[in-house]
This record gives structure tokens, sequence and C-alpha cells, in this order.
């Protein structure tokens, strides 16, 4: 029998993979289970996004072109020109969700062994993308007692080699929901020119800032035009995660041209996604100044919820829609199981992903839990009080 | 500035990249182009496919399941043991095109330098999978004049190392229209478990095979479970290039786990086209018979005409909607650019795909073009037309 790949073996699986059957056997069991595991928001679609896919008239689902529509990526320019980003449709290569985009952005800096740096906790799917792209993770710790800032900027330049290619950045944060300061962007910025890296931001998040705080993007640092690339996608912006629509943006020439032989191998992005993403950007303001609202409340009840838990730490997310919090337990991965497998209040129980998986380092943010505030409110505080309530049980229960 | 990875710089260019300018300019200057360059079907998408579409009542266009929607699977399998392969559920995962099936099996198969032998020409775009998986590409060369059969077995043999983790075949090829023999599959087959190697099958063309001739599957070998892997799509099958869905098939449950990791890394194949690509399979057998009628009349055409033309050898395709022919010149590179730069046929001129893109090794089928017989009958006779009184004068022009 041949053997698979050590590419194949090393694949991460998802930080939630374990907890799978754990959940489906306490949803046999008729237990509810309040999902604060997952990215997939609750909110609606943007009508005109629907709308557009309904109404097109298509008689040959034919390939569009490699880099997507180009009446897409021309509103889609005009969409980052009155968010004040300099970006034009040559900048601009459509993907298939933005795990693409990121996939075409290591594929064109990056060979076998190469290194990047990315602050710790992120994106878990982060570690498939370096895998499958046969390039090094080069983690630097964030810590949840300073809201996950930033690390010094000398933490990044100790860890800098030959081997070095690129910084990566999650702004706002997944899972930590940090937003990044004018200040820190700029420290980036003059470290990747110091040093003749890439500093590549993924910013999906970026309109889900609360509190007045304003997104800086890399896209928007005079000098850094041939460093910077933005990794953007559609799925939570207009809550299309399933259209499996982002892109790679950049400047920089030359990474385009290597994006876009990526992107003509794989001939094109899909084109009835590409239809409600185009239409989606002419959703009205009001929407997202709702989605923006409701987001904002669901984080203060959470946080609020949370934080009145003795021994609980909540890092205040100030974008994106997830938070890291601190739990008085040993193991979050057991504590999580234990949720699922032997606890319930009135019959109701909740899931959330422990943040080990979220750390490229090993045995670090083994007590801490992401939660992700896509649920509505009322279910949000009940899932609180259900934490809450096992806390206390599991305490006397591993006592 | 920083530079761009040497995977960046290695990602190769479509055969035809070059000649796309030419084309512009040649439409530019008021001349029709006809394309026989291009895989993309003018068929018709089937209307079911259209409706269920239409017809989606979608509030949250959400993530769909990693492997794809299990009620998509299941009936997939329905659809495979129709045709007498014993495919379950569970040995499929839905993936975004036959490209990312493709891009699962090199990954879960194959590590950085390990090699895969492909007979030549192939599917270009092979070439650029291998770059971006870090994996090398060892062509064995099939030649025009045995129609591109099977290379003698021995030829494979002779290029296996121990760096060599699979073969990988296209069935019924593009570019070359050939469809394997049972006897064929058979002896790959046999090298593939006698060398513990993966034998990778990119069937995406199987319904269309012409003359009464039987297509024969990888999935359909006893005693090859383990190493057989199956890459499909439903782009050419349902005319639908644009949806982007195909599936990696195996019985092999390590590949499929592994591709499963790589599965959910990216999180999930697209929505709509999965709706789209279900309710496909229920179209009726009368499409694919007038499908399958018209591809092999144009094919008839395409090759009577052809061989009309003095020096022009064709190898006439059992399957798929693409032929190779040699043509009695020396570059069909230069001559492709040059039917577009400076010939017409009362305002009309062709488009081809100069053959040595599909190609690995350096210098082979310079003088052969990749014709696809996806334009109607009455355009594909005007483009003989034009192509033999395009080589009558570029004849003249070059003595």
């Amino acid at each position: 029998m041949p053997t698979i790949s050590r590419k194949g073996l090393e694949m991460p699986e998802s930080p939630i993979r374990k907890l799978v059957p754990f959940a489906e056997l306490a949803k046999k069991k008729g237990h509810k289970v309040y999902h604060l595991n997952i990215g997939q928001p609750d909110i609606k679609t943007p009508q005109v996004a629907l709308d557009a896919v309904k109404n097109a008239n298509i008689e040959v689902l034919e390939y569009s072109h490699s880099a997507g529509f180009e009446s897409y990526r021309e509103k889609l320019s005009q969409y980052y020109k009155n968010q004040n980003l300099p970006i034009d449709a040559q900048n601009i290569i459509i993907t298939t969700g933005g795990s693409e985009a990121l996939l075409f952005a290591l594929g064109s800096t990056m060979d076998t062994d190469d290194e990047i740096i990315i602050p710790e906790p992120f994106y878990a799917n982060y570690n498939g993308f370096s895998v499958a792209s046969g390039v090094k993770i080069v983690p630097v710790i964030s810590s949840i007692e300073s809201g996950f800032a930033l690390p010094p900027i000398e933490e990044f330049e100790k860890l800098i080699t030959p081997k070095t290619k690129a910084i990566l950045i999650c702004n706002p944060g997944n899972p930590t929901g940090y937003l990044y300061s004018e200040g820190e962007i700029n420290q980036l910025a003059e470290i990747v020119q110091k040093h003749d890296l890439f500093l590549i931001a993924d910013e999906v998040y970026r309109e889900f800032t609360y509190d007045g705080y304003q997104h800086h993007s890399v896209m928007n640092v005079a000098g850094l035009e041939n460093h910077a690339i933005m990794i953007d996608s559609v799925s939570k912006r207009f809550s299309m995660c399933g259209a499996r629509i982002g892109c790679i943006v950049s400047k920089n020439k030359d990474v385009m041209a290597a994006a876009m032989k990526f992107a003509q191998a794989r001939l094109s992005p899909p084109t009835y996604a590409q239809i409600a993403s185009e239409a989606a950007l002419d959703t009205p303001q009001s929407y997202f100044d709702e989605v923006i609202k409701e987001y904002k409340e669901r984080r203060d009840i959470l946080v609020s919820e949370l934080e009145k838990i003795e021994g609980v730490v909540v890092a205040v997310p100030k974008g994106a829609f997830y938070c890291i919090a601190k739990l008085p337990i040993a193991s979050a991965n057991d504590f999580a199981q234990w949720l699922l497998e032997s606890f319930d209040l009135n019959g109701e129980t909740v899931m959330v992903a422990p943040a080990a998986g979220f750390y490229s380092s090993p045995n670090v943010g083994l007590d801490e839990v992401r939660i992700a505030y896509v649920l509505k409110k009322e279910d949000l505080i009940k899932s609180v009080r259900i934490l809450k309530e096992a806390l206390a049980v599991y305490h006397q229960y591993s006592n």
C-alpha cells in the first residue's frame, strides 16, 4: 500500500475537530448546543446579493476571467477608494475565498522551508496553508494581559533570519478581536521595509470595528506599496461565507503577476458567487450600521456577562466578532469536551473552541477558549449562564 | 523591494497567454476570431441545474460541510454506481473544480521534490499544480503516430526512482482525445502495484466517448483500491465550467483523511455551485445523448476537414473534445501568432493552442496544435477552411 505524504500527515486538524463527535452525541441525547465555536454568522445575507443570483440570466455557466469579472474588480476598486484605500482594479485578483488569496500570497512570495512570522494566537487555518505551501510559521506570542496588542517589535526583529520572507497579521484579529493601532501598523511597515520582507494583512473583518476605533490598512501606508499584500473576503462582510469569494490585493506588480499565474492554473473563481458578490457591493449603508450595532451589542453583553464569572479574564475585542477568554481551569480541551459529554443546564449546553489550536507554540493558551459572538443576544446570555454554572460544577467535580 | 518566490517565477503561463494580445488586436481590427483554443463548450447548461439555483431559498449563504453537501455526495455516489463504479459517499470529497481535487491529490500523496510520471502531451495546468505543490513532473512521451496511445510500460518503468510517488493520466485525454483501453489501464494498475505508487486519473471527460468505445475507470480495477485516486468535475459533463465544482475520489482511507484536512483548511466548496451540481444529476439521459451526438458530429467534421489539408496529420480522438493536429509548419507558436496578427479570410481568422505548451519536454510538438471542437459545426467548417487557406499563404510567405 503506497504511503501518503508527510504534508498529508502534518496537515493540522481544525481545533474543534475532536469535539465534533461529542457535540453530535449531546444532540443525540436531545440537548440543545449553543455554538460559540464557529465563525458562521446568523446575520442575513443582503437581499440585493441573493436577488442578483435569482435574476441572473444564464444559459451557459461559463468560466469567468481568471482574475474575476472585470466589472466586479472595477466596482470593488471603487468600494476600496470610498474607504480611502487607493486600490485600482489591476491591483485586485478575485479568489475562491480569502483562503485561496492566502495560498496565492504564500505561493507568490515563499518557497519550501521559507519562514513567515505570525503573532499568535492566530487563525488556525494559517497552519494548514503553511503546511500545504511547504513553509514554516515562526510564531511571536501576544498575550491576553495586553489584550493581544502587537508584541514589542524587537521580538519580531529577533526572529528574522535569511529564510524570513514575510510577516502575516490578521487585523482585526480572529481569534483575538484585537485591532492594530496606526502606530503598530507603522512599526510593522518599518520593519518589513528595513528587512525587505512582505507584510501580508488578512483584513477580512475590516468593517467590524467598535467604540469609534479606526481600521488602519496596510494598503494605506506610504512607502509600503511593494511590501503590502492584503487578503480580503466577502464571507463575513456580507454574511455570505458559502459564496467562497475573496481577493488578493497588492501594488507590487511582480507579486500580482505571480498570483495571476496561480489564478490561471485553477481557471476561474466561481461564477454564481461572483454575481452575488458584485451585487453585494450595492448593499445600503444601513445594513452595515445595523450589523455593526448588533455585533457591538452582542460583544458588550458577552464581555459583561463573562466578566461576572469569577476567575474569567476577557480581552475586550475592538473588532471582528471573536474574543478569547481565559477560564479558571487547567485544560480548555478537557473542559470543552466535558461541556458536551457530561454537562447540561436544563437540557442545554455550549460548544467552545479551545484556544490552544490557535497557537503554534506548544503548551500555550491551554486555559483559554475562543468565543464567537455570532449568536443572538438572548442566546449569548443563556450561553454564558451555562458556562458559569458549568465552571462551578466542573470545579466541584475536579476538586 | 522584496523578491517574489522561485515558485512564483516558475509557475508556467497558459500556452495561449502570449497569443491573447494578438487575438485582442485582431478583434480591434474588426476581425472575427474563431476560438479553437479553449475548452469552454457552447452547450447549454441543463435547465434543471440553473432552475435549482433560481429556486433556492437562501437567507444566510452559509458555509457547507468541508466535504460538500452530504446529500450531494450521496447522490453522486449513486450516479457513479449507475456507471458501475463502486463509489460510496465517504469515498468522495467535493472540491472547487477538478483543479482543487488535483491539488488535494498531489498534497496528500507527494512532498517537495517528489516525482510524478505523466504521459505527455498533458493538460497544461498540471505544470502549474506541480510547481504550486513543489513536486516534479517526469514526462513520458506519447506520439501522434500512435494516436497518443499509452507509451510502452517499460518506458514508465525506466523512469521510476525512489522519489516517484504517482503516475497521473487524463482519460479520455485533454489535449489528445485518446481513450485508454482496458489493457492499458491494467498495465498501469500492475506497475503502480508493483512499485507501490498511486495512480491518479483525471476522468472529467469520462462520459465523452465515441464510436462505441467504453471508458475504463481506475475506480473499477480489482486490487487497485488503495492506489487509485480519481479526479472528477461537473465542468464539461454539464457544461457548467463556471460552477467550479469537482471532487476527489478514493477508497484509500489515509488519502481521504489527508485530503479532508486540506478541505477543512479552505472551509468549504461554493454553496450555489453545489446546489446547481446536485440538481444537475437529475439531467435526463436525452441531454447527454444529444450532447455526445453533437460532439461526435463535430469531431467527424473537424477530422475529415483537417485530413483534406495536405501535410496535416490528425490523431482521431476517441473521447473528450480536443484533438492534436500536426501542421506542415516549423513553429506552431509563430503560425498561431501570425494567424491573429497578419491573416484573415474575409475578415475572419482562428485562434489555436500551440501544442508545445502541453509537453513538459523541451522542443517537442513544435509543429502541433490543439483544437477544441467546442464550436458549432458550421463554425468548425469555416475554421478549417481558414486554416487551410492560411497554411497556403503562410507557405508562400515563409518560402
